[in-house]
């Protein structure tokens, strides 16, 4: 049998391609610098990006006028706006990832076998991330910020309302990398902002090693299902809080509100209470007190409890509101709740409010979900809570990477073989 | 937003959906099934495997006259018979799997953070793992052991010259767990062996958490280009082994050998030698002496040294020949070595014989492959000679798993919390 796969294929290749190759290229250089040369790209950069921070400004104006002239949303200008706070933080966050311990390099374990080889897992760079977003500036900088870090070379295809914006960002990081003489090539901007391009960058197997879609449901369903190169799914969250029979009220009152209404358009908010048909007659009257300015929909028997409420209509199980809205569904048991929980939630933050020992154990046990919670906000599902000094993403899939991806998810292993001659019997 | 994901789609669930729900159903019961519970149900189903022995001999029979009469290749149909021997062995492999330690419900590291929250990340099972295969039998009982032990639910897609022998074997399998009161819908047997089965397989994201292809070159491209479900890609071998100058010749040899002529048909067999031109004069002459049953493809410069070699054309670089050709590259430094290699290789595995010491550092920090050796046989990559116990695939891509697949390779982990109400600030 012929591989036919790396050179019986010969045409001109596209432009993409090139680049594609430059970026592995690059990468390849990258993945055997050390710690303190990647961390001196890092510090170059963020002082390239200082020093720029009049072009990254005025492109960015450019960027927020023709937005403001397509009528975009107010919300989404804010994302898109950098006011010169916000540059000055882009490049501290660079500063920042420089200080976090190094992932690459570790030989996570190194064990003889009974014939002498002496076998170890190493920790090393993916190589190639593509990272897929929408018109949100401050993400050129991070995304970079973490795969040079662990020596990724790295693709950014941004949002078209952002061009101009991350154009600039870009052209500052490649500055202070050159000055450097490190590997400018290692982070590249696609500046076709077509679908296109991010139809192809989906197919470049031999050039991307991993996809990360970070953006609204749409843009991550669009990446999974045309990419044939590898995807981390970072995904919505629908989250529920389950109020136990044994709950402490106070307690349940107290996160809730904090899971609901600290911050609404987040992935790790509450959208859906389940609640305890033996509490629901003393405990929904408080909610309500206390989510004054929410619009709670409840099942027809929370309704009798508290008429006020809204109907909830099937798809409210499964919605992620991402707003000033909360369901709420009674159940009879432990049992209930976690099935109803397991049919509807997105995979992603599940918290149970009780005192009871067994149950949280079984909620911990049987929740499917990346972060299952014991009497805790879900709003703590994020790297920097985690304790990971940052974050790529947070991933609703299973394979690679679950939860909030720090460092180490935008890294692999191998495995290194010391032998003496060995030969296999 | 209004998450449609989960109820927003309403129409009849196809057979295949229907299916799939179920498995889903089962491995949300086995997914917290203790390591005890697991264990029984693989010596049930080993021992109804051996009650059943004559009928899977029986049905099995039926394929191989088909297969004989449709011409298939002699090799082929070989690992299609199933004998009383290789019955037993199928059983004898769940009763293996069963011994080996449980990665299932360890927590891997629990640290509280500063305001309390104590975080743990616990191994749990993946959910459902669909294999899909050629006309291979064995693989339909070793799949499902190490599934079931991992607590995963596990559907089938074999190829259709097995599809007689795969369903006496899961008759089986689910009789024994049957038997034992334990969840039978955990494995199912795609019955259709179609490709419209094999493609509505490969796009249920619902129902499938990892699709892990077995197979050849072809079956494999077929999966990575049309699955939306994840993907764990095992694959192709065009393993190197670079014979520096340094080398010891007597071990390179007997290295070289063991890795050519071993076993030819396998993704870690040797195809092609890199050879320092400081010893090509020396080395080459007592290669041929060596691999004298072997086709030896050189290029210009190894031919000028050895003029019995054939010519190598472009395409060797790349070739995975799985047969008794071995493709000499001369290099004229350790540089050459390592480019030409990761340029052509696969990243399966690639070996380097030295006795410099700084040589094989670098060889190992620099080539990009799942598993690098210095002075020992690419054979060695295989979950058995890792010391894995157990192996569902060689991953030769970097998310996820990367080598040879042991148990772990099967799980995913998911963070738990333990709290006292804490809310975020």
């Amino acid at each position: 049998m012929r591989e036919k796969g790396q050179e019986g294929r010969r045409r001109d290749m596209t432009a993409l391609e090139q680049m594609g190759a430059r970026v592995k290229k690059a990468s390849e250089m990258m993945s055997h610098m050390g710690t303190a040369e990647r961390n001196r790209g890092l510090a170059a950069a963020a002082a390239a990006i200082l020093e720029g921070r009049e072009e990254i400004s005025a492109a960015n104006e450019e960027d927020v006028k023709a937005a403001l002239e397509k009528g975009m949303k107010p919300g989404l200008v804010d994302r898109l706006h950098l006011d010169e706070s916000r540059i000055t933080s882009m490049a501290r966050g660079l500063m920042d990832v420089a200080d976090l311990e190094d992932p690459i390099g570790e030989v996570l374990s190194m064990k003889p076998r009974p014939n002498g080889l002496l076998i170890g897992e190493k920790r090393v760079p993916l190589g190639v991330v593509g990272i897929i977003y929408e018109a949100r500036p401050n993400v050129t900088a991070d995304a970079f910020g973490l795969c040079f870090k662990t020596g990724n070379g790295v693709i950014l295809k941004g949002g078209s309302d952002a061009l101009c914006s991350n154009k600039a960002i870009v052209a500052c990081i490649k500055k202070g990398l050159e000055r450097e003489n490190l590997p400018a090539d290692g982070v590249w901007l696609i500046e076709d902002t077509g679908r296109g391009a991010a139809m192809e960058l989906m197919k470049m197997n031999r050039y991307v090693d991993v996809l990360i879609p970070r953006g609204g449901a749409g843009l991550i369903r669009s990446v999974v299902e045309n990419s044939t190169v590898p995807v981390i799914e970072t995904g919505t969250g629908n989250c529920h809080i389950f109020v136990d029979e044994s709950a402490d009220f106070d307690m349940a009152l107290r996160i809730i509100e904090n899971a609901k209404t600290q911050r609404i358009g987040v992935c790790n908010a509450c959208e859906s209470l389940v609640v305890h048909r033996a509490v629901a007659e003393t405990f929904l009257p408080r909610l309500r007190g206390v989510l004054s300015q929410v619009e709670i929909r409840g099942d027809e028997e929370a309704r009798r409890v508290v008429p006020e409420f809204m109907p909830a209509a099937e798809e409210d199980w499964g919605a992620e509101y991402l707003d000033y809205i909360l369901s709420v569904k009674i159940v009879g048991s432990l049992d209930e709740a976690i099935s109803h929980i397991n049919r509807y939630n997105t995979k992603h933050s599940e918290a149970i409010i009780t005192s009871d020992y067994a149950n949280a154990q079984r909620f911990l046990e049987e929740i499917d979900a990346a972060a299952v919670y014991v009497n805790a906000s879900t709003r703590f599902t994020d790297g920097f809570e985690f304790g990971f000094g940052a974050e790529i993403g947070i991933s609703t899939q299973k394979l690679h990477a679950r939860g909030p991806m720090g460092l180490k998810a935008l890294t692999t292993t191998k495995y290194v073989i010391y032998g003496s001659g060995q030969i296999r019997l």
